[in-house]
């Protein structure tokens, strides 16, 4: 594959993930060819990749980044045949993307990327049929997809190393965070973890305890502010004062028996404590709990001053013209 | 009760969330009377206010506002005395909160608000062999209290509507945001949500599936981000393209049957679809789901923005003298 084929992306699917891709790939100065069967697609598309643009300018543009640089066509095989990353984005099921991939199999270079965005299937099941397993890879990304940094790489057990390799040197190439997945499972990691607080938020309204409304205002003025910033073992890490994560499973691990929520809790062995304590610390490396406080507060203070334009109520009043 | 004796407040117990509770009472400018029994709380308390000033100050102080304002005395009886808010921060065990509040509600002035900061216990319980239960009520805040607004306001059978109605006007009067939570139940609305993630990444890190550091990842360049701005329920509002939630719900309301995390969803019944529809509905007033997209992708270009500066690798970075 020549250098300049790998200017060309394609992407298979172009809803609002689809199109979340195109965005971000033209603006990091590629080629897109795009391929949906659905009435209006194309026309979707270029009114999203329009109102997506002025966040591109503001993150700033590639060299040679161009709005017009897409596309459509009316084949699978015409929109993968020069792609250097083919990026599936169809709906949700597995029969059509196992179909989908199937075709993208036939008559993708052997030497492509063929990136899923699927949220939840394994990869070793999108790829049993495929010619080529060893380039497909799950490149899960998170909406909006032109902005957020997070993707998903997980290999399956056709998947080759050097497809691991190279697109995570991909993904990175496009400003993104590559989060590779050592163990295939249904949701991966990130919505796996989502999908709880859901479900909980679910349970929530349905027991009468919160409205929609009173389960986002839990979560944006609380541990929302912390996550930009910190997941929730380092945030944990923090609460439990200057001996962190052991402290903090020492007081509140008892908690875990407790009927909160209706997912049931791993039992906390020594082994797991051991792993949960390790691990923070390991990632806190040689900073103090107390170093890590005063960052998080500067970081804090920060974002409550953005973020304060942004809240809910201010959009009401926004709405009513105050 | 004199408006000058509204100037003083009383904290029992003074841990990470008591000490919390200090910086931001004296940034507001009152008066803090404080009481813990541990050996050095009181060395701790100014070690703490002192680190953590240097926020305050950027957040901005009120009129007369000192770090001086504190002190510490020897018995919960003259630490409640002449307190208006008497905010109880003892560790989280039944038995423990029961003894400390029945001592608070001895000696405290009745028109008083006793404000429990537990985060499991519901006010009834804690209220139980009180004399006057009309002014307990739980005020759960979220670590670093001085700088979180969110705080969670529950009253049990026996409070009275008045302390729940002063209670929002005092909390609202110190820069923070109260969610009165209508039903009581343990965990109250924002640590069930937290909780049900914290269960899904211990299992994720007991199954072997990705370390603490990855989890965190997961979280901090993903969902993260989103939810310092809008809650899971308006982000699957805007995942659902331009029919918002109802699209959403119909589109993958099916994976709630999967086996993704280790949380039972509840049934997707019509009635529970059509709460959380016309919840996001009404939450989003007459803002369509596109000029949402462009409020939240300009609000997340400046997040990343701000935040690069203090994300876990950049943190590495500054450790290795880079």
């Amino acid at each position: 594959m020549h250098q300049n084929e790998q200017r060309t992306l394609a992407v298979i699917g172009t809803g609002v993930i689809g199109n979340g891709w195109i965005t971000r790939f033209l603006a990091n100065g590629y080629d897109v060819v795009a391929f949906d069967p659905a009435v209006g697609a194309e026309a979707r598309t270029h009114q999203n990749v329009e109102r997506a643009w002025i966040s591109m300018e503001e993150i700033g543009l590639a060299e040679g980044a161009a709005r017009n640089r897409i596309t459509f066509v009316r084949t699978i095989e015409e929109a993968v045949k020069d792609a250097y990353v083919i990026q599936e984005n169809v709906p949700e099921r597995e029969d059509l993307k196992k179909k989908v991939l199937e075709e993208i199999d036939l008559h993708a270079n052997p030497e492509a990327i063929i990136g899923s965005s699927t949220s939840g299937i394994k990869p070793s099941t999108l790829q049993e049929n495929l010619t080529h397993p060893e380039r497909l890879i799950v490149a899960h990304p998170f909406n909006p997809v032109n902005i957020l940094p997070l993707v998903e790489l997980v290999g399956g057990q056709g998947t080759e190393q050097t497809t691991i390799d190279r697109a995570v040197e991909f993904y990175e190439s496009i400003q993104m965070k590559p989060l590779v997945v050592q163990r295939e499972i249904e949701g991966h990691v990130a919505d796996r973890l989502m999908e709880a607080l859901w479900r909980e938020a679910l349970h929530l309204v349905n027991d009468g305890i919160a409205t929609t409304e009173e389960v986002d205002a839990a979560i944006v003025y609380g541990a929302g502010l912390r996550w930009a910033q910190m997941g929730p073992f380092l945030t944990f890490h923090l609460a439990g004062g200057e001996k962190g994560m052991r402290h903090m499973l020492e007081q509140f691990g008892p908690a875990l028996k407790l009927p909160w929520t209706k997912l049931e809790a791993p039992e906390l062995t020594d082994e797991l404590k051991e792993k949960v304590v390790e691990g923070c610390e390991s990632h806190a490396g040689d900073m103090s709990v107390s170093k890590m406080e005063d960052r998080r507060d500067e970081f804090l203070v920060k974002l409550i001053d953005l973020v304060e334009d942004y809240w809910p109520e201010s959009r009401s009043l926004a709405k009513s013209g105050q």
